[in-house]
């Protein structure tokens, strides 16, 4: 090795959107983009967090055969990319580990001599969210998680043991660093320890879900761990949409001092390339107990690669407010649909902008074709509510039927009596009855229109409006809701095309129309006043006191926090039922409802009644 | 101190049914059951595992204005109890602790030294799940809840920060320790310190849920405690039922020597008391740091309480399998119904065997009045149903009435073709739609009568059967089902009362009656087999190559898993959908449903649609 001679590596960060539960198909995405990566040029490829499995597995995990399956998956995929001529790419993949019987005993665990508790979880075997380092049709080096969230939606306290070593590989005379995810938010952990050590690189899978408006934490949190490390962080993040979770890719490389390298864009899968170059290092440096970790070296090549001609990289900018929530919607959307096998989607079209907007989402994840809207006039139903809806329809060049429900509801009325909201629920419901026979008849999902601020305050009616397979703007406040239309609408302009959303709708006052002459104005206050106190109280976890120190009207604050406090049964449209066993279908039972994992041959949707 | 004379203390245990976020009503639950263990005599009364504020409190917890609460609650329980004359009772109560600002940090936390990772849980402020000795007026000693399980339905990592002290109070020459629940799990833990240093009684506030079949885990449980602490244990667990959780009490006191001394009855509120009597000790005993815990001890009196006769304590032999799971289903829906504040509930009356349990369990419950059956008879109902549906009704005395849903049926069937499924699941929404209604405009609250088996497979119409605000038997295979209804009218038979329950409803065979002829049996395996099936698959988390091992029969295994991993979706009915906040309505705000907890003053219920 000439001393001084660059050392040089083509790193690649393969951001992919894998499907929980199929490690088959996990395994031949990483094929693939081994492959893509390979045909690039790429010396190492990182892949997101648990790319074998999916992420979040939720509680799959804790099944043993599904952890032994995954364990297997991992020595399987080693071989196939030799098999397939990629054995020379090193490509770091997360997966489940799980070690038989190595677990903590289910009680009576053993003494804790420092001051921190022990953990009694009683988990069969060791299960840990891990990543490996692939190369030359071997496992090379495992990895196992230290630093596990267990806030917001992460839950892997319930589910991992945490990691206690920290496996270095010395390839191309590049020392090479494996960490996954949290481990980068903490302070003097893993990154500390490898700053300590000197390594030349790490790497960082990650599963880490969109949030809007979370400003841009990830870069500076980036910056500041590969300044702990001494050495560039390869950060790739899954896309994709997983249930109520949507990824966004936004993978990144940063350099030791600081200086972003390359940025991917948001949403899409995409192969993220750079050019790294190092000194030269010695190939024994410090191993041992470092900070509370193992550090083990293991040497696979001291040769540096052949010296090649550095390619600029792309720092891909990230998309405005807008647009990241209207792709985050698209993404998660379409995820949802085609993950979990359906053909098509249902939507009742009321001429309302709420179910503009979701119909306008459904045809941007998945074509025209695919969607199916329903006009459902009542007797207390505008002129206007009818034409929107057909405009709205027309514009989207999707499916289009009416089916007016005065007949079912008078029929109902003359066998009961339902007076009052239980009559303006009645008339929801028959539309819900509809929707769901459409559903059931040609097997399209359907989708349910409710935004975040009816969920919030229960204004919509359950097994009517709120029933569903999905719920598109679920997690979107009304005035958002708004925003978003017209947002898209400019967008369709710029772009030449058709305004998919009808203005009219944006422009009307709200209506549930269940009554006559109804507006949302009658029972809540202003959707400006009522999106502002729903993101103080719901979002933001702030008491009565704090509220109106804020600037809130206490008239507004007193009768939102009743309504949101009162629609947490709604919201948890799932009658409980009393727990007796070990498992209740309930809190005890947390599985992912997109999820690919089969113990049974695949076969097509039995016919138990949906 | 006379050395030969024993130190005598009449310890009670009150097994309370206390409601979260209730902490107004708590401490009064406290002070009531305080005057009466005074006027029993009673020194020392230990209350469940966070009595002020119920549990599971679930998100709350993460609500700082709520945690404050609970503090201030506690430190005025102190001075309501003095002022009504019981400063001279010590109280050991639980409640939600709060330190300002003294949590981990957001982000980039400490170093950690030993080989345990960091806790990187952004929750604000330290919450701790605590219990406090309140004597005098005042508080005198706060113990936090060291080993927090975070498996099954607990999610404590989430909520709490670990305690690091065991304050021991010493009370009329007998030394006290405080622990809560979990800590009694663990091997070496807080027992393990107390037994190490020396203490006279441990205080263990519990909320351990009730769980079928779980054996008697508590009794040896405590039992190697007491010997490891060498002093008495007082296991004290709260009843009652709060969302999808019921607990049993079931409170007991072991001596030192393992010997049972007092067990309480399971599903009511009780005071167990027991007299005990020790070995005078110095009141100088160890102190500072032990085991991972600062040991302190406070000095309240060193004089005994004058000499009394001992009582002989009672305990209450266990329940039988049925009779327990019977009560534990009463007590589950009567606690939802009335601490959720509803008037009464209403369910479809089909005959069949589901339904009838769901009445009679709803009557033992409620009463007769606050319990409105209807039957839903369609064209394909056979005879016997609606016969047996009104027998059912005039053996519990519940309201009856009958509304037939074909002209319903005809109504959409003359709107839109729905055939097979989509029809059978027609005339089930037409039956939910219908109990919606009545719901709506009586304020019954409806109750679904799906099992665990049909719940396990989907074998029910979403928003038709499956529709509802509780599902009493959800966690109840069919196979127990029929056993409940045997044993209860077994029971009756016993007390000389009329059996609630159709003979016919439990003899004939199983039907959903929605297409000509139809039997549960063409489309499912035996209930035999597939409860069975579900027992290894769901509850003990089994893989395929295990349950043919334990000798399941392939092609049910087949079907039943394909059936259990499809009906996933169904089980959440809440329609998820795409987060893109910081909180939404789903895996990241996790409120309970039963929650009296409101900043804002009480009022009846609003009149949001529902």
């Amino acid at each position: 090795m000439n001393d001084q001679q660059p050392v040089q590596l083509r790193v690649g960060l393969a951001q992919v959107d894998t499907a929980v539960g199929d490690l088959a198909g996990n395994a031949d995405l990483v094929r693939t983009w081994t492959a893509k990566a390979a045909g690039d040029g790429v010396h190492l490829v990182v892949f997101p967090e648990m790319t074998l499995t999916g992420y979040p597995a939720e509680d799959l995990v804790l099944r043993e055969s599904f952890a032994h399956a995954s364990e297997h998956a991992l020595v399987d995929l080693a071989t196939q990319l030799a098999d397939d001529g990629l054995g020379e790419v090193a490509v770091v993949v997360g997966y489940l580990a799980h070690t038989e019987g190595s677990g903590p005993a289910p009680v009576d665990q053993p003494p804790t001599d420092d001051d921190r508790p022990g953990d009694a979880n009683p988990r069969r075997g060791a299960p840990r969210n891990a990543a490996a380092l692939l190369y030359g049709g071997e496992v090379v080096a495992r990895y196992y998680k230290r630093h596990l969230p267990n806030y917001g939606v992460f839950d892997e306290a319930r589910y991992f043991v945490p990691g206690t070593d920290l496996p270095i590989v010395r390839l191309h005379g590049v020392d090479i660093a494996l960490t996954v995810c949290e481990d980068l938010w903490v302070e003097r952990g893993p990154c500390g320890v490898a700053g300590q050590v000197g390594v030349d690189v790490v790497c960082s899978p990650n599963a880490s879900p969109y949030e809007r408006a979370k400003d841009d934490l990830r870069l500076p949190l980036v910056r500041r761990r590969a300044a702990e490390s001494k050495a560039p962080i390869l950060y790739c993040n899954q896309i994709g949409g997983q249930d109520e979770l949507v990824f966004d890719g936004d993978s990144l490389v940063v350099s030791a001092d600081g200086e972003l390298l390359a940025r991917a864009p948001q949403f899409v899968e995409h192969l993220l390339t750079v050019d790294l170059s190092f000194a030269p290092t010695p190939a024994d440096r410090t191993q041992g107990r470092v900070g509370g970790l193992l550090v083990t070296r293991r040497l696979i090549s001291d040769e540096p690669v052949p010296p090649f001609e550095p390619r600029p990289s792309t720092i891909v900018k990230p998309l405005s407010d807008h647009e990241e929530v209207w792709r985050a919607l698209v993404l998660g959307l379409r995820d949802f649909i085609d993950k979990n096998g359906m053909p098509s989607v249902v939507l009742g079209l009321s001429g309302g902008i709420d179910s503009a907007l979701v119909a306008a989402l459904a045809v941007d994840a998945l074509g025209p074709d695919r969607v199916y809207g329903v006009g459902l006039p009542s007797k207390w139903s505008s002129e206007h509510s009818l034409s929107d809806a057909e405009d709205s329809a027309k514009r989207l060049g999707l499916h289009y039927s009416v089916v007016p429900i005065a007949p079912m509801v008078e029929a109902y009325e003359k066998s009961v009596e339902l007076t009052g909201v239980a009559g303006e629920n009645l008339q929801a419901r028959v539309r819900g009855t509809l929707l769901m026979g459409l559903s059931n008849q040609h097997g399209h999902l359907l989708l349910a229109t409710s935004n975040k601020s009816e969920v919030a305050v229960g204004y919509s009616t359950l097994y009517g409006d709120a029933a569903g397979g999905f719920a598109p703007i679920k997690d979107v406040p009304k005035t958002l809701v708004w925003e978003l239309a017209r947002w898209r609408n400019d967008e369709a302009r710029r772009r030449g095309e058709t305004e998919p959303i009808p203005q009219n709708s944006i422009d009307k006052p709200p209506s549930a129309e269940l009554a006559p002459g109804q507006q949302d104005s009658d029972s809540l206050p202003s959707y400006e006043e009522l999106d502002a106190v729903i993101a103080d109280y719901v979002d933001r976890d702030l008491g009565l006191a704090q509220l109106l120190e804020r600037g809130h009207d206490a008239a507004v604050v007193a009768k939102v926090l009743r309504l949101v406090d009162m629609a947490e049964f709604k919201r948890r449209q799932s009658a409980p039922g009393t727990k007796i066993s070990l498992k209740a279908f309930g809190r005890d039972r947390r599985l992912p409802i997109t999820n690919r994992w089969r113990e049974t041959p695949p076969t097509v949707r039995e016919g138990a009644a949906t």
